[in-house]
């Protein structure tokens, strides 16, 4: 087996490129100072752009296979894409890595990426790497949608519904390395949501920054909150809803519908995608940032501030 | 002082957002999902995209200031939409950084990055933050260009002229820090130059890559070749022509021009950039990746693949 120094950066690079796909719409790909693509002219479209890094240690432990870290760091972004109801079209990666890594690891992150990326018809068309101590990933994503349709976080009024994709909870179990992002969904949300937020800081953080963006509360119907089996079976003492309001990376969409839509668009789903849960968990209310977990007895708990913050350690 | 440990992520996020200048192309900037921005619908534009690690102990020293640094990752992604001929449109930068690290550093390099950027009617307009052993940013950017222009590395034909900008090598003393991107110049030479590249691994690595995707060789008139003052200075026993041809991250540009062109473009550069030289140094030959150094006594020596790989120790 073949090291990253035994290998060097330009066959390194070279190995990457063949994981790269070719596309019409692709004028030239890796092997020049920038990728050029070329956009639609048949439509008026915006852009929407986004960049996630893939720290080792920080969103992967060391026993992840290469496979689901190319995943993760191409999902990431996806679901990005997706919570402002974008087409997925562009990508870059940075790759940074110790001397010592494997080449097969490389290409096991990189099929890990394409596999899921030409899936939704994103395409990776360059890149960059570097030597560093531990394994990166930072994945930079380009989605198009029609001009002035991008859903937005800020976008939620009083009395909107509030709904959420799959279930919640208990992902660093499993479903933080192997999820599926929800493009086709994101895409489609976009002539029914509001306002739209992919859940990777926890229910309870990312509600937050919905509500603060918003300018709304939020009554959360507690006992509707979908939580998933992986979090029922954790049986670490914290109670299943906990770990469905406050753990990460669930990926899963958040969004409001006005209550006016609420028939049409809960058939109109179970239509488009009966194979996905959608979940209708709250009702947005008036005071800014309050955000209150109503259970079934009548009892109402306001929620702190929640979710995982980089570099904090309190 | 605050370290980022203290400020945790969504102050650190909020800070950064402050340096981040607003405009009327971008229609939602950081704080959603992705950033969304409007192209111009006037004109048929490609798009190129690029993107630039930049990794402390490998791309700066540790006494590097963090302007320098900011300044160093936003040039590196602008010398490269130049090299394609594009104007620069929008970027994303992912910072990575120890919790220990003071929030004021973060400051600095954001300073620098924005300074820079600014100048060129970059925008960027969002990214992501992550904790890390050491700091890194991930610079991601967009160029826009007519349609079907942009200047590959691959466009170089048999009899086309060589021609560089500044001066060459040395750069480790200080201007691989506080280089000043060919981004002008870059636009500029679109509609004069028939295959571009930056110097980033030093003139006879890019030169070589310029070659291999044009399928020439290379004659190079070794007086012509611009070395610099601080190579010129470096008195550590390698000649100065050598570090003009082997040290990296130059960030000057490396074109080619037909040479029935000739006259015509040394007057027009000459009229357009009057405070930059522009150096005849070469020209292209037929034998493939042949690079030749042509001395004035006549000696010929060609030279072996250069310029500085990752990864590589041998």
């Amino acid at each position: 087996m073949l090291t990253l120094q035994e290998l060097g950066e330009l066959a390194l690079v070279e190995r990457i490129t063949q994981w790269l796909p070719g596309d019409s719409r692709v004028i030239t790909g890796p092997g020049d100072d920038c990728a050029v693509v070329r956009g639609h002219t048949d439509a008026q479209l915006d852009w929407v752009l986004t960049s996630d890094p893939l720290v080792q240690g920080i969103h992967f432990a060391d026993d992840a296979t290469a496979r689901a870290i190319g995943h993760k760091a191409v999902g990431r972004v996806l679901s990005d894409l997706a919570a402002m109801g974008a087409k997925p079209a562009w990508g870059l990666v940075n790759l940074v890595a110790p001397g010592s890594t494997n080449a097969e690891v490389v290409d096991d992150i990189y099929n890990g990426m394409t596999s899921l990326a030409s899936k939704h018809g994103f395409l990776i068309v360059g890149g960059d790497v570097a030597q560093g101590s531990v394994v990166e990933l930072h994945a930079f994503g380009i989605g198009e949608l029609p001009r002035g349709s991008a859903v937005l976080r800020s976008g939620a009024t009083i009395g909107d519904v509030l709904f959420v994709t799959g279930a919640l909870g208990g992902s660093q179990a499993e479903n933080h390395l192997c999820f599926d992002p929800r493009v086709q969904q994101g895409q489609w949300l976009r002539n029914w949501a509001t306002a739209m937020i992919d859940v990777s800081d926890g229910l309870a953080g990312d509600l937050r920054h919905l509500c603060d963006m918003s300018k709304t509360g939020c009554d959360l119907n507690a006992s509707a909150i979908p939580v998933s089996l992986a979090a029922k079976k954790l049986d670490d003492g914290t109670p299943p809803l906990d770990h469905a309001l406050h753990d990460g990376e669930d990926f899963e969409l958040l969004f409001t519908i006005p209550e006016d839509n609420l028939n049409l668009f809960t058939e109109a789903w179970a239509k488009a995608f009966p194979n996905l849960t959608c979940s209708m968990i709250g009702i947005m209310t008036e005071q800014t940032g309050l955000i209150r977990c109503i259970f079934p007895d009548g009892e109402s708990v306001a929620l702190e501030h929640g979710g995982y913050q980089h570099f904090n350690t309190h």
